[in-house]
């Protein structure tokens, strides 16, 4: 009997200790407030070194997610917003998007015999690397629109995935969705953890981005802004599509940050992740001259060992003014080198 | 022995039994998949009758959450979107934020003294609905863009809350937000809690409809999708705020709708719930062409007694060619008169 009470005992415990955890882990996350009283808890940020920018962190979700905290924010508020290129993966030596444009322009060139001679056409066709920097952003724009426009959506999104799926980066020899920063993979399931909302909100395309978030980044498609290409409705056949005209409809970047955020997500972010000017303004919507707590984080490439270091002279990710107003804003400028412990997923 | 065994089994499967409910009650919704079996429900939808409609919507929503099911879909991509006035809410007499604009446009003559001369607003101030109705769509610009813009998202924030907390119908003399339908908040709940992601997709501002729309229909503001103004960045003072510019960014109405959910939500729904010939290309783009389960909805306003009754011939909420085309696409004509048992909430 007292066996049997005992066997009874531990299965139920057992069971209970089951389901207690399965409870933790499918619970949603505004469930998960602290209850008061000291937690002992597994490092959710185990690749970050534990120096002052994860103590700033920890800090900062510490204040916002207790409701006894004069910082308290309630969790529907607790919007937090990353910057894609150089802050979520990498961006060096190219934007993996302008990878993608010119991959596109070379396939194309074979119904486009007139690329040949035609700037900048022919400068990306013969990888006129000075020629296409002096092309500037007009040049830009008409890669952009020759690449991304003229089908539908479905294909477009189609064309993505092949090219993601078979690209690597030139330098690292991976492909882009591996060049990942695993201390911010950690941080967006730890702020999620913490009834966050988590948005990646970036200069390069929402419909390139999309392809890949949810899969690499765990963040679903209406959670991620971006630039736009005008699109229009139409039913051919009684097929309903949607067709990518040549026209860029927003430039979600400098200070198109601040009004794709708002026409996006619709309330201020209290946290906001970038690494370079192109950031600067999300950052000071974020962060200044609004009452709460607030955070603007920017991500230093400084570890020429393990990724790029580069800042103030760089043509891609140039953190120059950022870098500059990061002091007197309060912005934690992580160092790559010495804050991470790790960059890349399974290195 | 046998006593303290049992108790401790009474204990522990109590203990259980809580836990489970605990479980089950903060589970997200895409945790809650039918495991298959018998189960015994409370009636989700209560407000609705017990016709084809509901029948056909508890249908649909089986066949897309059950693995087993050729129609299932993964939760991910159970993107439902709902049109907002006439769907969601009251859009007769007219379209609350017609009257929020005519209120506005009141308030500002007095510094607008040439308003008394000039059409549209001299219509407006004099309440001449025949001059108003001649002035088109041109005119209803002007006075969108005029009682909508000039001033800062956050203070355009402010005269929305202040306005929707005072403002009573004209005809029901109560406030537009109890003027919501019960059975649409039950449907939303109820397809939320099987792992859908709701949007709002409305041809109205999607400023006007965030002030209000977690609080009466539980959907944030990153879940609202509507027609937009322009906005510009700024910063005085140290201080960054949007401006409204006198200028209409995208109307998210008839073929936008498509276009709205495509950059805003970045996949096709699998349910669509309109009321008017606004809703065509939404519930064509939702249902046609595109293989796997798919419902398309509409509200039919056939109860004079408890609302209104209106379709083709109306001016406002025109339910003409989306209702001829109903049939034929599988589109499910939801009668307010015959499928409600309650309208409004507390009836």
């Amino acid at each position: 009997m007292r066996f049997r009470g005992s066997y009874v005992r531990r299965v139920a415990l057992t069971a209970l200790m089951a389901f207690l955890l399965s409870c933790a882990s499918s619970q949603t996350p505004e469930a998960r407030e602290p209850r008061g009283g000291a937690e002992v808890e597994v490092d959710p940020l185990p690749s970050w070194n534990d120096t002052g920018a994860k103590a700033k962190i920890v800090e900062f979700v510490r204040a916002v997610t207790d409701p006894e905290d004069p910082g308290f924010v309630e969790p529907g508020l607790r919007i937090a917003t990353f910057d894609h290129d150089g802050t979520l993966w990498v961006e060096q030596p190219m934007y993996a998007e302008m990878a993608f444009a010119l991959h596109r322009v070379r396939e194309l060139s074979q119904v486009h015999p007139e690329w040949r001679t035609q700037e900048p056409f022919r400068a990306v066709l013969e990888g006129d690397k000075q020629a296409l920097i002096a092309a500037g952003s007009p040049g830009l724009v008409e890669v952009i629109v020759a690449s991304h426009t003229g089908m539908s959506a479905t294909l477009f999104e189609t064309i993505v995935a092949e090219w993601i799926r078979d690209a690597r980066h030139p330098d690292l020899e991976r492909p882009y969705t591996e060049l990942v920063y695993q201390p911010q993979l950690e941080l967006l399931r730890y702020l999620e953890s913490k009834g966050f909302k988590t948005f990646i909100v970036s200069g390069g395309s929402v419909e390139f981005m999309r392809v890949f978030s949810e899969d690499v980044y765990g963040i679903p498609p209406e959670r991620v802004v971006g630039s736009s290409i005008e699109t229009r409705y139409e039913v051919q056949g009684g097929k309903p599509s949607l067709f990518r005209l040549q026209e860029i409809d927003f430039v979600n970047d400098k200070a198109g940050k601040p009004v794709g955020i708002h026409e996006h997500v619709g309330r201020q972010p209290i946290l906001a992740f970038g690494n370079s000017d192109g950031d600067f303004e999300m950052l000071q919507w974020t962060t200044l001259g609004s009452g709460g707590s607030r955070m603007g984080l920017i991500l230093h490439h400084d570890d020429a060992e393990r990724e790029y270091a580069y800042d103030r002279a760089s043509r891609i990710g140039t953190l120059d003014r950022a870098l500059d107003a990061a002091a007197g804003s309060g912005w934690v400028v992580v160092s790559m080198k010495k804050d991470w412990n790790t960059v890349f997923p399974e290195d």
